[in-house]
């Protein structure tokens, strides 16, 4: 725990030491599962371990709705990262501490919070992608990190709130089959992507807690694998926190995994391999394992104070005097100062896709503007899953009536259902194309919105989802909207389209027709006013894509197969419809070579890359430098390139600025085919840009990254 | 047709007459269906029938959403539901000519309105009543002729669109069993309670369309019943316009009422008792009902004939540009006139049901507000059923937020579910109500919004329907309501309660222990504005209830006994929680007698009664007089009083106006065992004030209506 002083955790340790000891073994168990009884002798009290905090407090209330954590990754932006994570603590703490007062300690009211999801994306059918960071592990790692940061403070004694990097590991759907699935993933495909995010959140990001996958990991079952939970979280990374299961996900061990024949033998592999609470109840056959010889005593010991130890460094054990967290006061909830950080942070994800010149627009041109689409007033594609409640929502429609000149009329048709082919149950198909085409020819400008919402992707067993138990089974618009846009678009009125999505969507068709597309994800509660305000260049799109956009599903490997090859932009052979890492702006950002002080390097040896960024344009913007490296002359197979930087740069016109990076000797490093990181001698390309050095990117952007090579010796 | 001239509707039948000549057997039955088919060679387009419009044109997208009928009806404002059925009217015209010019001529796209809904609501428990005018059969005529009026508009030649009185008759529940269930009714009961707000639809208002219901009554299923359509409707009334059935209605005479045995002689008895049009599909069988001899081609000569009539004055045949309904622009609809007249019908049907004096609250005394309930932030709530879509929801919330002073905090708490025990799926029961206390204990006041919306009372059949398949089984706040309102009120903070629903609530608890209470029905979407606007005494509450307000359904009568024993305001014997036509003001109105010019009547004169009506308080506000007349020498059976005038005055402090009620023969006359109307000789009182003259009203408001006694010789 570095933020926590060592001389402090030693104590802590001791102290849940005494406490352990002073319990019965049915109270040690009572421990073990989420919803933790109360021992009043000990003064501990009920406390129930479950809870939310995605992308703001979840479930539990009123909160700051921030955009959807997909959104978030596109910011490419880990401060910001740390900076809503930090607000989330805050308030956190303010309900935590508030709903104590009133006796209520249930689930969602505690202070472990169960993000981030620091999931690879590697398939964009999964319906639980818009929870990750994108495809990429290195900005899954950076901006986990800095969320955990944000969210565990940097008290010397004590965590704001306990962060918990899930779902260790290689998990990405197909929800459908998670509770059975067995997951194959190379030891090179494991150390290169599935594991990299989640060694930074508990290396660097000293999260406070794991959670295992519902899925097996080379047959093991993740809550329940030697390999991952012993071997590698615990003996490589060092672990020292706790591990949570997944909800329900241990009784799959022998229910729908079969490899376990019991419920005991279920609780016992899962707490022998280091699994110290259980979500779900089969810990309440610890004892019964116990008394099958199962497990021994000691193994509960350690996970039961492994829980205390968590409890002790939250405070919650403690006089609330003690602990400064707890006089936060309940009226920092959704205050001003964390709805504006809501709002910026929609601005920052999103990401401007194209753009003819009619973007942005000029209020003084456009006298009426007709925004169709279902997504368009929808409070359900603003928050996407896992959110707390807003007490105001923005959707576009309210985000664009704010944002326009008094006197501009808008004109609203919903335009077809998400995906029905039917708004009114009753009605004929496409009942609501008519009234589309009125406003849009009404207008001098049509918005559409179009997309997902969490209906369409999310989690198994949701009751909201109608689509394939989450996943998708293409990546088109779904229902009528495809058809939709191509009847707006055929009307002659320049078209912007705002997708809002939590995952890529395969708009080939609207690349090539319409005048500008925004990918705005799930925005978050102010979304609808941070839409408005790029499209009336209030604020100048600076969002890159966390995710690659594909134009078929046609291209992917089949959706079980967790091999890498041809998948994301380090993996993919085909050219991509909007690559990783692209993003327009509203400006020009000029890229200048500085020189390298040095062109060959030592084994061991960090590279400093400089460069000169200067805004060119007339608008005053955020640009995303982005940093991707290469091995020119690996002796295994390697990445395309890779992301090993980022920074965001604020310029006015005019302006420039010099940004550094620093690549160190482990960033530098190449996985074999066992899984090690190797740093080989030979030449490596490094590119700076606004992008990636692709020929996509470079086609759309206009510009190429700046190529630096450089060789380890 | 009183406003269309008689000369041009014989034009009108001779010209159906000629159309219904040229076509075969198979055409002619092809145009009794709701969705009846093209006739190119006759230059019919294809024509569906069904649309609604019961507050609002509904379900075809963006419409000017008006407050629920129950909510207009509060309003004891037929002037208003004039005004607003010709903005119906103008907005269905609008919004019919712009599908049409796109080639959209499905269902919900065409001027045959399928509105009012002018069944009496006999019992609370009913989840249709919120569709209908109340009650009272004498404030539900007035009611349905001003809506009819309005949105059948006043041209010579032309119906602006056509009304339809449904669901005739004797027709208020239970909703489970409508396919099967037999009504029985008295001739007394039927005459005095069921059938005269139709009769004054037909003969006063001259309605283009009557639909039948799905019930029996007294044995004949409604939409084939000889004595409602053939002997009361067309022989008894003289019934002009065109019998469509309800939804499915003719199946349920050989599937569910077993009055036929075939689908042939469902049809058959349909038609031959004049029901012109068939919602649903049972008419496609007229072919072989003809040919098994059931029915004759004059028969349906006759049907066929009605239904060409009705395209015809709608101008559906015409040249657009002989039709001048047809220029109304597609741009009125939702404009600022359409939106301002729905906010200032909210305003008109708010109930105030309590003031300890809170109201109208002081917004310089208010620092902090909590905003807290499941109906709080509900769009669902504002919109009850059969509505169109709003391109802005005003909830609770949202009107308060823009009602306050800057500075003004507000807090916001869903406090609970609608009707469940729990907000979160997985969370423990009363998962929001430590929350809910938080911001109660933080306010200056509270406003707590309850009810229902229309997934708690609805039709039959309807998806979202989850109590009892529409109707209510009891009157209590469903879920955690009570339990939430209790909670919040022992923090002793002054406590506003806002009740939205569609129906009487029983709020006793409330009535003894809350400062102040609302009833907003289900108020449309600008519905949250008029709530603060009443809440901030910018408007100040002239709303009667409609309905009775029970105490418990321990009282009330059978559900499925339709005897009017022991049921409404006119035949109740208990003392209600809050009486029909009660409602309190910002100010106080004070009544003064102006002596009549005689007490004794000739049998057959018209009795005139005047009073002076005085703004006595210190806000500006309209009053709602209400005459109640009673027969207090009556030699059978007869109501306790019965509503027999209403008029609006608005009145600024200090001013006062004189109001004139003209008794008609016709208002005098009771209805024997036998359902005729006479008028006995004998004494009358008649009351006059702001409310009934019951002893609970007058406890309630502290003022006695104005007794006037008379004689009928």
């Amino acid at each position: 725990m570095s933020r926590i002083m060592a001389d402090h955790n030693t104590e802590v340790k001791a102290r849940a030491k005494t406490l352990v000891s002073q319990m019965t073994l049915d109270e040690k168990i009572s421990q073990m599962l989420y919803n933790a009884a109360e021992i009043p002798r000990l003064g501990l009290p009920r406390y129930n371990w479950w809870n939310e905090a995605l992308h703001g407090v979840a479930r539990a209330g009123i909160a700051t709705v921030f955009p959807q954590a997909i959104g978030l990754a596109a910011s490419f932006d880990a401060g910001l990262l740390e900076r809503i994570a930090d607000i989330i603590a805050t308030e956190g703490r303010a309900k935590h501490h508030e709903s104590q007062r009133q006796g209520d300690r249930g689930m969602y009211k505690g202070l472990t919070f169960w993000s981030p999801n620091v999931n690879i994306f590697r398939d964009p059918r999964w319906g639980r992608g818009h929870e990750t960071y994108g495809e990429d592990p290195y900005l899954t790692g950076r901006l986990g990190v800095a969320y955990i940061k944000g969210l565990q403070g940097d008290h010397p004694q004590y965590l704001k709130a306990a962060a918990c990097a899930k779902h260790f590991a290689v998990h990405s759907g197909p929800e459908e089959v998670r509770h059975s699935f067995n997951a194959i993933a190379s030891k090179k495909d494991l150390y290169e992507t599935y594991l990299p995010a989640f060694r930074d959140c508990v290396i660097e990001g000293q999260v406070e807690a794991v959670m295992g996958a519902y899925n097996r990991v080379n047959g093991e079952p993740s809550c329940g694998s030697e390999t991952l939970l012993k071997q590698i979280l615990r003996g490589e990374w060092g672990f020292h926190g706790h591990v949570v299961s997944d909800c329900w996900a241990i009784k799959d061990f022998h229910e729908h995994h079969h490899v376990t024949s019991t419920i005991e033998e279920s609780a016992a592999l899962a707490l022998n391999n280091g699994c110290d609470l259980n979500c779900g109840n089969v810990y309440l056959h610890l004892k019964s394992a116990y008394e099958q010889g199962l497990i021994t005593e000691q193994t509960i010991d350690i996970s039961i104070t492994r829980l205390m130890e968590t409890r002790i460094r939250l405070g919650l054990l403690d006089d609330e005097k003690q602990v400064p967290y707890t006089s936060i006061p309940y009226e920092v909830v959704e205050c001003e100062e964390h709805l504006a950080c809501a709002r910026l942070a929609a601005e920052k994800s999103m990401v401007l896709l194209k753009n003819q010149g009619i973007l942005p627009l000029k209020r003084d041109a456009v006298r009426s503007i007709a925004v169709i689409g279902p997504n368009a007033d929808s409070r359900q594609a603003l928050i996407g899953n896992y959110c707390g409640t807003a007490s105001r929502y923005y959707t576009v429609l309210d985000g664009i009536r704010e944002a326009v000149q008094p006197g501009t009329r808008i004109y609203y048709a919903e335009g077809c259902h998400l995906y029905k082919d039917r708004v009114e149950v009753l009605a004929e198909p496409k009942d609501r194309f008519a009234e589309a085409l009125s406003v849009a020819e009404r207008a001098d400008v049509v918005v559409i919105c179009l997309g997902l919402d969490a209906s369409l992707e999310g989690e198994e067993g949701d009751v909201s989802n109608e689509y394939a138990s989450g996943d998708r089974k293409h990546l088109q618009l779904p229902g009528l909207q495809q058809d939709l846009l191509e009847t707006i678009h055929a009307t002659g009125k320049p078209v912007i389209l705002v997708l809002l999505s939590g995952s890529a969507i395969a708009v080939n068709w609207a690349d090539e027709h319409v005048e500008a597309i925004v990918q705005a994800w799930y925005p978050g509660a102010e979304g609808g006013r941070a839409v408005a305000s790029l499209l009336f260049g209030d604020s100048n799109p600076s969002g890159r894509l966390p995710v690659t956009f594909y134009r078929s599903v046609e291209e992917l490997p089949d959706f079980c197969d967790y091999s890498m090859e041809n998948r994301t932009y380090r993996y993919m052979m085909q050219e991509a419809l909007y690559p990783f890492g692209y993003g327009l702006s509203y400006t020009t950002f000029q890229y200048e070579r500085v020189d390298l002080a040095k062109m060959i390097y030592e084994q061991g040896q960090s590279v400093h890359l400089n460069i000169l960024v200067k805004n060119e344009g007339k608008y005053a913007g955020e640009e995303t430098v982005q940093l991707y490296v290469k091995a020119l002359d690996a002796s295994f197979r390697t990445p395309n390139w890779q992301l090993k930087g980022f920074r965001k740069v604020f310029l006015k016109p005019g302006e420039e600025c010099l940004v550094s990076f620093c690549l160190t000797d482990e960033e530098l490093a190449l996985f074999d085919e066992e899984g090690a990181a190797v740093v080989e001698p030979g030449v490596f390309e490094a590119y700076i840009g606004g992008s990636q050095p692709d020929s996509r990117s470079i086609a759309l952007t206009g510009r190429s990254p700046v190529c630096y090579r450089f060789e380890i010796q």
